[in-house]
């Protein structure tokens, strides 16, 4: 009952508005700030969504909530923008019938970004209303209440925030540097350009974790605070624990391989993943999500790969088919070319890479690793001769790998290793593991790592163990390269930097 | 091609067989250890899965790799069963045309947990095989190949870690403390029982976020380094953070209002927490698995625990249509009484929880918190009269909770805040938060907390924030409670408490 329920918030707000309006306002009743709502009642009202708000709902009555996402006070007229996520509609408080003078400057005088719910009528629009996803309707504002104010000093302005930078340079208007943004992350994971990724971030996580149960795989936890640091001891946080001192992990490794050695056979996890690199770039976290997957197989390695390449290409297509609406948003403010790939997908040797690149004039030994600018490179050229932005590169040189990475049979200076990359990236970096003790006891010694502190690691090879290989991959560098964005802080919520912490 | 493949790996084996074999055995390519896999080769040959061997094979010729789960020599035989997962098969070497005496003594020497690629015939079983999951059916052993030796003594036996306390006492037959168990993870992991609960554990994940999804959720990644405890100063970890410290997560509680303070509406995330309590108790983890929920509401917090309440009854519902194998499986080892819920799930208010207590004799204040006794006692006399499992309490003293809880507004003295109960157990805590800046800060200061350092969060609510609830829910006590087992340790994979630390 909307109306029943309107008289009781009424009553709420009615000691409000006698000090704003006077006494003989006809349209007291229908406008004011509403108190907290603390769950007092139930009315039995339906809220309409904004991105329903279409032409066939003309001259229906709707309540809706939404922000104030602009306002404009003109004579008689307040025109609102009234925003909820990525869609918006224009809302006009007018005087007459319903609206006093007194409630249309009620309504001019709300704060940008406060809360409000409205009680209006649908009209079909005389013209599109640029600016607006809502283009072919407005709504006629009947009553107006204020659900939570905005403080009327906004750290950033949303319109600012979502401009492309081409565009402020050319204009001389205004954009948001990414710190103020970060400091004040809450106002701009509200622009239309936040929400969207995030949505589609989201998907990511989905998708992955949908095509691998298909295919089989059971998901794992693994714990984060451990007692050996699980890549050598480089980088690496520590905790105090009780009476003793622990590490944050640098990647579920360990566990992974040992959920296989406990015949899981197929396992994944998504979690945090710490790394104490003081790395300040484009593309470095000190805590990122880690998509990890870890599986046996039969006789060869490329099963592991063909699994993992088809999982990625399956979140591909996913997000192609179910965030298209996303994609094109985010490409407004950062436009770039839709990403491409394969099927199946590109596998080069690592030999045919470095070929590539001196081809291209690079010189490079042939053990040695790729710098980011000649993965990059590489990128480009890999993209000019398959037409794809996404390729595996197989058999890294064994040097460049951990400890525990299996040597290639074939070439004692290779490994039954590889990275996938994205627009040029590493996206995933992964290899066939050793599964035998004694072997991975002579790696282990051979990289100088000392056998005491990975006992526990070694022994788990100790009472059977399948041949096995994995990869981990950074869930804010595909989300970054998939939509073609330059900096990783902008997929990763609330990101962390040997500079940020907060908030 | 198998045969082609048999031979590639005969030629590997045949100097390892010269030692121990006669040069006149006629079986002596037949059987041995294989070199390592190191993926030389991809042969064209198919594995077989152990549970798809039934009668409807028999008489195939079929390859198998497995874990020798027992062995038994007599005469000229040997019967091994042959493991995967939770399933397995006898298989039988004997004296003939396929197998020498050196071959079926080779067989016999094979240890326990030793992994194997076998080539044999499916026969159909003259009689029931018992103690094997493939009653049916026997596996008759023509090549035999050890693919990852174990060592001879495991630090405990398989069935021993399966088998019902009760039994272990009345026989007086071994059973393995928890301890062993723990120590020994990747071993117990490989019991039927172990691998029932976390694949029902990863059940609950998937059931969790699929219903989430399908209500229009989006799911999040919370930082778990963070610059202020969340939840108040006690009980967290301290990081050192480059220069500086930093601490651990005690939940996403801030994150997830951070989002819906976003424009996200209605968030989940899973993840870890990290909770530095010295508590040593069946409950307790420091580090567990978060099952976090936060949803802006329109009028009544009750609109979310609906959604919450909703959402276990999916799982639930989940669970006995796509687990009952593992449920079965469990209850073996640890029989318990199905778990029983209600559609809509029971909610009863605090002061009714409290007035059925006192009714049976327990003494305690109306703004007294439950103990775990009380807890557990209120959960039977829920259970005797309204027959369920699980069901919400609603309306706690304001006292007992954390001081963003939004007050009653009806009773000064109680809260919009609830827990939710599995046989007796917490496992949710939630409540409307307060989403007023004001009203949060005269709440922080009535418990004493420094604004200074609760700054950022208090900051979130200036600029229109709308009224929302959430939740979180401990995914162990879940498993736990829904499978009726009696200790967190149990549906961890790798528990951390303030004395264990590994692996």
């Amino acid at each position: 009952m909307p109306s029943a329920a309107g008289r009781g918030q009424g009553q709420d707000r009615r000691s409000e508005n006698e000090d704003s309006s006077a006494a003989d306002d006809y349209a007291k009743e229908r406008y004011g700030v509403s108190s907290m709502i603390q769950s007092q009642e139930k009315p039995d009202r339906v809220l309409v969504r904004i991105k329903d708000l279409t032409v066939e709902k003309a001259d229906e009555e709707v309540w809706v909530r939404g922000r104030i996402h602009t306002s404009r006070a003109k004579g008689k007229q307040c025109f609102l923008v009234l925003r909820q996520q990525q869609f918006n509609i224009q809302a006009l408080v007018a005087v007459g019938q319903h609206a006093s003078k007194q409630m249309v400057k009620f309504a001019a005088n709300i704060t940008k970004e406060s809360i409000v719910d409205i009680e209006g009528v649908v009209r079909k629009a005389h013209q599109k209303i640029g600016g607006c996803t809502q283009q072919d309707v407005e709504l006629h504002v009947q009553r107006i209440y204020v659900i939570s104010s905005a403080e009327p000093r906004l750290p950033l302005q949303l319109d600012d925030a979502v401009r492309p930078e081409v565009e402020g340079e050319e204009d001389g208007r205004a954009t948001v540097n990414q710190d103020t943004r970060l400091d004040n992350r809450i106002i701009d994971l509200r622009t239309s350009t936040s929400q969207a990724i995030f949505c589609l971030q989201s998907g990511i996580c989905q998708l992955f974790r949908e095509t691998l149960i298909r295919k089989g795989f059971v998901e794992i936890q693994t714990p984060k605070i451990i007692s050996a640091a699980s890549e050598g001891g480089a980088n690496v946080f520590t905790v105090s624990y009780f009476k003793t001192s622990a590490y944050l992990a640098q990647s579920p490794q360990l566990y992974k391989q040992m959920c296989i050695c406990a015949d899981f056979e197929k396992v994944f996890c998504v979690g945090p993943v710490f790394r104490a690199e003081d790395s300040n770039t484009h593309r470095h976290l000190t805590e990122f999500v880690g998509l990890d997957i870890e599986m046996a197989f039969n006789y060869h390695y490329h099963e592991v790969v063909d699994e993992i390449a088809d999982t990625l290409v399956q979140i591909f297509k996913g997000l192609q088919e179910r965030f298209q609406t996303e994609i094109q948003t985010v490409s407004k403010q950062f436009p770039c070319e839709p990403f491409k790939f394969l099927e199946p997908t590109l596998r080069l040797e690592y030999r045919e890479g470095v070929a590539m690149l001196r081809e291209a004039g690079v010189e490079m030994g042939d053990e040695e690793d790729l710098s980011t600018p000649n993965e990059k490179l590489l990128g480009r050229l890999v993209k000019e001769k398959y037409d794809t932005d996404f390729y595996i590169l197989d058999k890294y040189p064994l040097a460049v790998r951990p400890f525990y990475t299996m040597p290639d049979p074939a070439n004692p200076k290779t490994s039954n290793s590889y990275d996938m990359f994205m627009r040029g990236e590493e996206i995933l970096s992964g290899a066939q593991r050793i599964h035998d003790p004694q072997l991975l006891t002579e790696r282990a010694k051979h990289h100088g790592i000392d056998l005491e502190k990975i006992k526990a690691y070694i022994d788990s090879f100790r009472f059977g163990a399948p041949p096995h290989a994995g990869g981990g991959i950074g869930l804010e560098r595909v989300t970054m390269l998939y939509l073609g964005l330059h900096n990783v802080r902008q997929t990763s919520m609330f990101p962390r930097d040997p500079k940020r912490l907060t908030p």
